[in-house]
Protein backbone atom coordinates (compact mmCIF):
# COMPACT_ATOMS: atom_id res chain seq x y z
CA UNK A 1 0.00 0.00 0.00
CA UNK A 2 1.11 3.43 -0.95
CA UNK A 3 1.77 5.99 2.03
CA UNK A 4 0.92 9.07 -0.43
CA UNK A 5 -1.66 11.65 0.65
CA UNK A 6 -2.10 10.83 4.19
CA UNK A 7 -3.14 14.29 4.92
CA UNK A 8 -4.38 15.38 1.84
CA UNK A 9 -7.84 17.02 1.33
CA UNK A 10 -9.22 14.34 -0.10
CA UNK A 11 -12.54 14.58 1.62
CA UNK A 12 -14.41 14.39 5.31
CA UNK A 13 -15.04 10.87 5.98
CA UNK A 14 -16.08 11.36 9.22
CA UNK A 15 -19.33 12.32 8.19
CA UNK A 16 -19.74 9.25 5.75
CA UNK A 17 -20.24 5.43 6.17
CA UNK A 18 -18.28 2.81 4.76
CA UNK A 19 -17.93 3.39 1.43
CA UNK A 20 -15.87 2.18 -1.77
CA UNK A 21 -16.19 5.86 -3.83
CA UNK A 22 -14.33 6.78 -0.62
CA UNK A 23 -11.35 4.25 -0.79
CA UNK A 24 -10.95 5.00 -4.40
CA UNK A 25 -9.53 8.36 -3.02
CA UNK A 26 -7.10 7.07 -1.15
CA UNK A 27 -5.18 4.02 -0.98
CA UNK A 28 -5.11 3.81 3.84
CA UNK A 29 -8.53 4.45 3.56
CA UNK A 30 -8.60 2.17 0.89
CA UNK A 31 -6.95 -0.34 2.65
CA UNK A 32 -8.69 0.22 6.28
CA UNK A 33 -12.15 -0.80 3.75
CA UNK A 34 -10.28 -3.96 2.94
CA UNK A 35 -9.44 -5.11 6.52
CA UNK A 36 -13.13 -3.92 7.91
CA UNK A 37 -14.59 -5.79 4.71
CA UNK A 38 -12.76 -8.87 5.97
CA UNK A 39 -13.42 -8.50 9.82
CA UNK A 40 -16.85 -8.42 9.11
CA UNK A 41 -17.03 -11.73 7.23
CA UNK A 42 -15.40 -12.91 10.12
CA UNK A 43 -17.80 -11.40 12.50
CA UNK A 44 -20.98 -12.88 10.22
CA UNK A 45 -19.08 -16.83 10.35
CA UNK A 46 -18.43 -16.66 14.18
CA UNK A 47 -22.37 -15.40 14.06
CA UNK A 48 -23.60 -18.24 12.41
CA UNK A 49 -21.79 -20.73 14.61
CA UNK A 50 -22.68 -19.39 17.66
CA UNK A 51 -26.60 -18.96 16.44
CA UNK A 52 -26.12 -22.95 15.67
CA UNK A 53 -24.78 -23.74 19.12
CA UNK A 54 -27.70 -21.66 20.57
CA UNK A 55 -29.84 -23.95 18.71
CA UNK A 56 -28.39 -26.65 20.21
CA UNK A 57 -28.40 -25.53 23.52
CA UNK A 58 -31.93 -24.60 23.48
CA UNK A 59 -32.42 -28.14 22.68
CA UNK A 60 -30.92 -29.51 25.09
CA UNK A 61 -31.71 -27.85 27.55
CA UNK A 62 -35.64 -28.37 26.61
CA UNK A 63 -34.70 -31.91 26.99
CA UNK A 64 -33.94 -31.28 30.22
CA UNK A 65 -36.95 -29.71 31.13
CA UNK A 66 -38.97 -32.23 30.30
CA UNK A 67 -36.96 -34.69 32.18
CA UNK A 68 -37.08 -32.52 35.43
CA UNK A 69 -41.13 -32.06 34.98
CA UNK A 70 -41.78 -35.51 33.93
CA UNK A 71 -39.79 -37.14 37.23
CA UNK A 72 -41.08 -34.21 39.35
CA UNK A 73 -37.47 -32.46 40.67
CA UNK A 74 -36.88 -29.49 42.39
CA UNK A 75 -37.03 -26.21 40.40
CA UNK A 76 -33.54 -24.74 40.69
CA UNK A 77 -29.95 -26.11 41.23
CA UNK A 78 -27.93 -23.74 42.86
CA UNK A 79 -24.73 -25.98 43.12
CA UNK A 80 -25.19 -26.36 39.33
CA UNK A 81 -25.38 -22.73 38.87
CA UNK A 82 -22.72 -22.07 41.14
CA UNK A 83 -19.75 -24.21 39.04
CA UNK A 84 -21.37 -22.95 36.09
CA UNK A 85 -20.80 -19.41 36.88
CA UNK A 86 -17.03 -20.64 38.06
CA UNK A 87 -16.42 -22.72 35.02
CA UNK A 88 -17.45 -19.65 32.72
CA UNK A 89 -14.81 -17.14 34.32
CA UNK A 90 -11.92 -19.99 33.99
CA UNK A 91 -12.94 -20.69 30.30
CA UNK A 92 -13.55 -16.92 29.60
CA UNK A 93 -10.14 -16.15 30.43
CA UNK A 94 -8.56 -18.44 29.30
CA UNK A 95 -10.37 -17.47 25.72
CA UNK A 96 -8.90 -13.95 26.42
CA UNK A 97 -12.47 -12.74 26.80
CA UNK A 98 -14.00 -10.43 29.35
CA UNK A 99 -15.35 -12.58 32.36
CA UNK A 100 -18.33 -10.40 32.20
CA UNK A 101 -18.98 -10.82 29.26
CA UNK A 102 -19.35 -14.68 29.82
CA UNK A 103 -21.35 -13.72 32.69
CA UNK A 104 -23.51 -11.61 30.90
CA UNK A 105 -24.28 -14.56 28.27
CA UNK A 106 -24.61 -16.78 30.98
CA UNK A 107 -27.31 -14.80 32.67
CA UNK A 108 -28.70 -14.01 28.84
CA UNK A 109 -29.47 -17.99 27.75
CA UNK A 110 -30.38 -19.04 31.61
CA UNK A 111 -33.32 -16.02 31.38
CA UNK A 112 -34.62 -17.55 28.21
CA UNK A 113 -34.13 -20.82 29.54
CA UNK A 114 -36.42 -20.27 32.80
CA UNK A 115 -38.54 -18.82 30.28
CA UNK A 116 -39.20 -21.96 28.22
CA UNK A 117 -39.09 -24.77 31.16
CA UNK A 118 -41.73 -22.27 32.82
CA UNK A 119 -43.62 -22.90 29.87
CA UNK A 120 -42.84 -26.79 29.62
CA UNK A 121 -43.66 -27.15 33.69
CA UNK A 122 -47.47 -25.26 32.68
CA UNK A 123 -47.60 -27.51 29.57
CA UNK A 124 -47.30 -30.75 31.94
CA UNK A 125 -50.08 -28.90 34.61
CA UNK A 126 -47.10 -27.45 37.25
CA UNK A 127 -45.74 -24.55 37.22
CA UNK A 128 -43.42 -25.54 40.07
CA UNK A 129 -41.49 -27.90 38.39
CA UNK A 130 -38.70 -25.76 36.46
CA UNK A 131 -35.10 -26.04 36.10
CA UNK A 132 -33.86 -22.47 35.85
CA UNK A 133 -30.39 -22.95 35.39
CA UNK A 134 -30.66 -26.55 33.38
CA UNK B 1 -40.52 -32.68 52.21
CA UNK B 2 -40.29 -35.91 53.25
CA UNK B 3 -37.22 -38.34 52.29
CA UNK B 4 -37.69 -41.02 49.10
CA UNK B 5 -39.53 -43.63 50.87
CA UNK B 6 -37.73 -46.75 49.99
CA UNK B 7 -40.65 -48.58 49.57
CA UNK B 8 -42.62 -49.53 46.59
CA UNK B 9 -39.86 -47.32 44.60
CA UNK B 10 -41.38 -44.13 44.07
CA UNK B 11 -41.32 -41.23 46.34
CA UNK B 12 -41.85 -37.14 46.66
CA UNK B 13 -38.92 -36.08 44.72
CA UNK B 14 -40.67 -32.44 44.16
CA UNK B 15 -38.75 -30.68 46.82
CA UNK B 16 -35.08 -32.51 45.84
CA UNK B 17 -32.59 -31.20 43.78
CA UNK B 18 -30.92 -33.99 41.32
CA UNK B 19 -29.30 -36.41 43.59
CA UNK B 20 -28.13 -39.75 42.45
CA UNK B 21 -29.60 -41.16 46.18
CA UNK B 22 -32.92 -40.74 44.71
CA UNK B 23 -31.71 -42.44 41.61
CA UNK B 24 -30.55 -45.47 43.67
CA UNK B 25 -34.96 -46.00 44.65
CA UNK B 26 -36.07 -45.86 41.28
CA UNK B 27 -34.89 -46.79 38.00
CA UNK B 28 -37.25 -44.24 35.99
CA UNK B 29 -35.33 -41.82 38.43
CA UNK B 30 -32.25 -43.46 37.60
CA UNK B 31 -32.60 -43.55 33.97
CA UNK B 32 -33.45 -39.32 34.22
CA UNK B 33 -30.54 -38.33 36.06
CA UNK B 34 -28.52 -40.32 33.59
CA UNK B 35 -29.73 -38.56 30.87
CA UNK B 36 -29.90 -34.77 32.26
CA UNK B 37 -25.97 -35.56 33.34
CA UNK B 38 -25.32 -36.29 29.66
CA UNK B 39 -27.72 -33.19 28.58
CA UNK B 40 -25.55 -31.06 31.01
CA UNK B 41 -22.49 -32.43 29.88
CA UNK B 42 -23.14 -31.15 25.97
CA UNK B 43 -24.83 -27.91 27.40
CA UNK B 44 -21.24 -27.15 28.94
CA UNK B 45 -19.29 -27.87 25.99
CA UNK B 46 -21.88 -25.56 23.70
CA UNK B 47 -20.99 -22.99 26.29
CA UNK B 48 -17.44 -23.19 26.34
CA UNK B 49 -17.80 -23.33 22.09
CA UNK B 50 -19.63 -20.11 22.40
CA UNK B 51 -17.17 -18.47 25.12
CA UNK B 52 -14.53 -18.96 22.29
CA UNK B 53 -16.33 -17.45 19.48
CA UNK B 54 -17.44 -14.43 21.47
CA UNK B 55 -13.76 -14.25 22.57
CA UNK B 56 -12.72 -14.09 18.54
CA UNK B 57 -15.80 -12.06 17.82
CA UNK B 58 -15.06 -9.40 20.27
CA UNK B 59 -11.02 -9.43 19.07
CA UNK B 60 -12.45 -8.68 15.45
CA UNK B 61 -15.11 -6.02 16.43
CA UNK B 62 -12.01 -4.62 18.64
CA UNK B 63 -9.98 -4.52 15.36
CA UNK B 64 -13.09 -2.86 13.33
CA UNK B 65 -13.20 -0.12 15.90
CA UNK B 66 -9.78 0.67 16.03
CA UNK B 67 -9.48 0.87 11.91
CA UNK B 68 -12.54 2.79 12.12
CA UNK B 69 -11.30 5.48 14.60
CA UNK B 70 -8.02 6.12 12.72
CA UNK B 71 -9.77 6.15 8.92
CA UNK B 72 -12.13 8.26 10.86
CA UNK B 73 -15.30 6.54 9.47
CA UNK B 74 -18.87 7.38 10.69
CA UNK B 75 -20.27 6.17 14.18
CA UNK B 76 -23.16 3.71 12.63
CA UNK B 77 -24.04 1.93 9.66
CA UNK B 78 -27.27 1.30 9.12
CA UNK B 79 -27.26 -0.73 6.51
CA UNK B 80 -25.01 -3.52 7.90
CA UNK B 81 -27.63 -3.65 11.17
CA UNK B 82 -30.38 -4.31 8.82
CA UNK B 83 -28.30 -6.93 6.67
CA UNK B 84 -27.11 -8.43 10.03
CA UNK B 85 -30.85 -8.49 11.53
CA UNK B 86 -32.28 -10.20 8.12
CA UNK B 87 -29.22 -12.77 7.95
CA UNK B 88 -29.60 -13.56 11.81
CA UNK B 89 -33.21 -14.31 11.39
CA UNK B 90 -32.68 -16.50 8.57
CA UNK B 91 -29.77 -18.29 10.16
CA UNK B 92 -32.24 -19.09 12.99
CA UNK B 93 -34.77 -20.01 11.50
CA UNK B 94 -32.71 -22.65 9.28
CA UNK B 95 -31.30 -23.81 12.48
CA UNK B 96 -34.68 -24.21 14.77
CA UNK B 97 -34.06 -21.28 16.89
CA UNK B 98 -36.48 -18.54 17.84
CA UNK B 99 -35.49 -16.09 15.77
CA UNK B 100 -36.26 -14.05 18.78
CA UNK B 101 -33.23 -15.25 20.69
CA UNK B 102 -31.25 -14.46 17.34
CA UNK B 103 -31.94 -10.94 17.59
CA UNK B 104 -31.31 -10.80 21.90
CA UNK B 105 -28.39 -12.16 21.29
CA UNK B 106 -27.60 -9.96 18.45
CA UNK B 107 -28.50 -7.24 21.21
CA UNK B 108 -26.34 -8.44 23.46
CA UNK B 109 -23.25 -8.16 20.95
CA UNK B 110 -23.69 -5.03 19.89
CA UNK B 111 -24.45 -3.32 23.12
CA UNK B 112 -21.56 -4.71 24.44
CA UNK B 113 -19.43 -3.83 21.47
CA UNK B 114 -21.11 -0.36 21.56
CA UNK B 115 -19.27 0.28 24.68
CA UNK B 116 -15.70 -1.23 24.04
CA UNK B 117 -15.74 1.15 20.44
CA UNK B 118 -16.58 3.95 22.57
CA UNK B 119 -13.54 3.68 24.46
CA UNK B 120 -11.34 2.59 22.07
CA UNK B 121 -12.71 5.88 20.08
CA UNK B 122 -11.86 8.05 23.63
CA UNK B 123 -8.78 6.35 23.35
CA UNK B 124 -8.47 8.40 19.47
CA UNK B 125 -9.41 11.78 21.04
CA UNK B 126 -12.42 11.33 19.36
CA UNK B 127 -15.29 10.29 21.11
CA UNK B 128 -17.66 10.52 17.95
CA UNK B 129 -16.29 7.82 16.00
CA UNK B 130 -18.00 4.76 17.07
CA UNK B 131 -18.51 2.15 14.75
CA UNK B 132 -21.81 0.87 16.46
CA UNK B 133 -22.56 -1.82 14.63
CA UNK B 134 -19.36 -3.46 13.94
Amino acid sequence: MSESDTDGGHGDWRSTTIASVQADHNPEVAAAVERITQLRQSIDNIDAAVIALLAERFKATAQVGWFKAEAGFAPADYQREESQIKRLHRIAEDAGLDPDIAEMYREFVVTETKKRHARIAAAEGDSQVLDVFA
